[in-house]
């Protein structure tokens, strides 16, 4: 019985084709974090367990995690996000580090999930933290970070915008102004964050059943209504207005703006469901009508490094998935047609492979990309496969060639050709790879 | 309780200074595999189980891997090598391809082993293949690529020689040339692989004993002594010279060596573990006395792509583990100190970041990669932390500075500074950078 060729289900195969577009996104996000001063970091692929653990969800970690036990009996887990990693690391030299830190990585992530559109089991995310910044100049930094991340790709600010909220707001609004208990808050703050997944009757209906009479007497569902329904922070009740927490997600959003991002919008139902968050969220839409569902998100989350004995540091960052990002690029058609990163194709006419290896070494010491064909065939199929691997040029070398010290460079989309020396060879083509 | 910081056990954490001299190794091997034309590609981390056991190696897989099931019950192993995994790819296009292909991958992979020096549990290696080429032009050019990888972090081929076999040379030696059957062969050939871990007694016993009462009297042991002795091709046994195998590796030597190749050298006891080898063998050694090992090898496998139930292709390719290589780097001291990638360490003088961020924003615009330092801690605390991350330049920014536009740039290693215009600045630290 011969092998399967599939790979394991809910993974993808890079063939050379996939893994340039999958290079070219992750190069400009370098490019992006470096214009800012981050650096790149990288973690295991495989965690202990305990580090997922701390945060309480149990339940994922048995059911939507890779987790076994290696051969000496310790649980180990795929990791399924790089944030308890990244605070591990920082936490492992806290004292040590020189603070602010901008830390960037392109980790590949695993969860055990039904494969469907948009969410594999293997899939990349990119990961932008700066740690050591208490105040919201680093919320700001940021959030700047990820909308010039979208925007190197072309993308226009009416592509997508940036809704804010602020989880010590929503504390407030739950504790001060409407004065729920912790439990009914919680309760509150977890069905706010599955909004979006039921109607509007639905939703307030669970709402209603959180409150006891004498708050339903006290109209609470009006209060948060009123709050949920905010387009902007001008629509929030004055004391909620007033708060700690709304001055400041309002100083940020003016800061943002100032700066030219314009779609930043205040967004009262923005939770983003994990724990930790401790203050400011952050998720970037995509605005097509058709397609309209957050794409990343991230946000301020102070407390967890300090789950590893050491003295919390301020933290902030966002994480943006491979997949939903190659599909915004996608369905805005942002993404180029990505040519062959080889320059030329070497086609040998007659028995010439040794006296050929001469100018090749010489056209590659000149920083010449060159690929020889090297399987004998008729010239035509050779020309097919440079066709069909979308190289630009083909450049024949025969005895006649090799004797003259000229050879005849192919540009192959054009079909028109000419005899060159080696040293206007590698002109030719380096023009060739500006355009 | 609180959390370990520790990684796992094997494995390493890259702190931004651990991935820069990886990023330095990783992408100067891209730089030499796209001058000879190689695209890069990927595969999944874990893959069936099924895939490494079709090698035979149960033993291996049950002992030294990480397999376990998945929560559908399917056996799964977190990548060992990649060689099954692009002959899987290769397979499942077996049409459609447009051959040669020629492939390369820098995955990490995953060995269940007790960690020791240059040994791992989780590791990165360079794989690079070409498919498609039954001719020795495709071992030839592996093998001049293996010698370009070692070239271009500027070793001197004094530091290390490249060791050439043919399997087939060695099954034309053990069948015809000693006449022994094809159990006595599988049992010399696997004793040779293991003979540099013996003395020389111990291996020749053995050797004895793989032979019948007829041929000890037959003086086979003095028959392969003098072909496990010689250095040179010139030194076998006539008859061994000029069979079809010796004829084809005494060519690929000549052509290595026509092309400079000087230290590629023949090695009668060379042959690589791997039972999916079927020709030309090669290892690259470290010629240092102090640390005299294998850095990496490869060699043909026309055989495993049929193993998915499609025509065979012809293959060759080499591997070499990040670990091995980056020691042979750091002893040869041919690693770098590799700087900061951030230019400008940009320090507020005073409440002025809303202002700055206008002509912090330029300097981006233009190329310069900016951080902030966003503290407000002293002056010189910030200056100490540009100079622990190892930017080479601060900028400062206050009142006067925005008024003026002229901002004192300072050179950090040299303690000198000037006070200039934005573009001045763009031009210094271009200069800079290009040094």
């Amino acid at each position: 019985m011969s092998l399967s060729t599939q790979p394991y289900k809910g993974t993808r195969d890079f063939y050379p084709e996939d893994k340039r577009i999958q290079k070219y996104m992750f190069n400009k996000w370098r490019d992006v974090f470096e214009l800012f001063g981050y650096e790149e970091y990288d973690a295991p692929v495989l965690e202990p367990t305990e580090l997922y653990l701390a945060k309480g969800n149990e339940e994922i970690i048995q059911e939507q995690t890779y987790t076994f036990l290696d051969r000496g009996e310790r649980s180990v887990t795929l990791r399924t996000e790089m944030t308890p990693s990244v605070s591990r690391l920082v936490a492992a030299k806290r004292q040590e580090l020189a603070y602010p830190l901008r830390w960037y990585s392109i980790p590949n992530l695993w969860r055990y999930e039904r494969p469907q559109k948009g969410r594999l089991r293997e899939f990349w995310q990119l990961n932008v933290d700066i740690f050591g910044v208490a105040g919201i100049e680093a919320d700001q930094e940021i959030i700047q970070v990820a909308d010039a991340t979208v925007l190197s790709f072309g993308a226009k600010r009416t592509m997508y915008s940036i809704k804010l909220n602020n989880r010590a707001l929503m504390n407030y609004i739950s504790n001060d102004f409407l004065g729920l208990d912790s439990v009914q808050s919680t309760t509150l703050i977890r069905l706010i964050d599955r909004m979006n997944k039921m109607k509007a009757p639905e939703f307030w209906g669970l709402v209603e059943a959180i409150f006891s009479p004498s708050q339903r007497d006290a109209k609470l569902t009006d209060k948060l209504k009123k709050i949920l329904n905010a387009k902007t922070m001008k629509a929030l009740p004055k004391e909620v207005a007033a708060s700690e927490p709304a001055q400041k997600l309002g100083k940020l959003i003016e800061l943002l703006h100032l700066q030219g991002i314009s779609n930043a919008v205040y967004d009262p139902t923005l939770m983003r469901g994990f724990d930790y968050y401790t203050d400011i969220v952050f998720e970037v839409f995509d605005t097509d009508p058709e397609n309209n569902r957050s794409m990343f998100g991230g946000g301020r989350y102070d407390g967890l490094i300090g789950q590893f004995g050491v003295e919390p540091v301020p933290s902030v960052g966002f994480a943006a998935g491979d997949v939903t990002f190659q599909n915004f690029l996608e369905s805005h058609e942002l993404l180029p047609v990505l040519a062959s990163e080889t320059d030329v194709y070497v086609i040998l006419i007659g028995d010439v492979y040794e006296r050929a290896i001469k100018p090749i070494q010489e056209l590659r010491e000149m920083g010449v990309k060159v690929a020889v064909d090297l399987t004998g065939r008729k010239m035509d199929k050779q020309i097919k496969t440079a066709l069909k691997k979308n190289i630009p040029y083909a450049l024949f070398i025969g005895e006649e060639e090799l004797k003259k010290g000229q050879f005849k460079l192919k540009e192959l989309a054009k079909n028109s050709e000419e005899s060159l020396a080696l040293a206007r060879i590698v002109t030719v083509v380096k023009d060739y790879r500006r355009k």
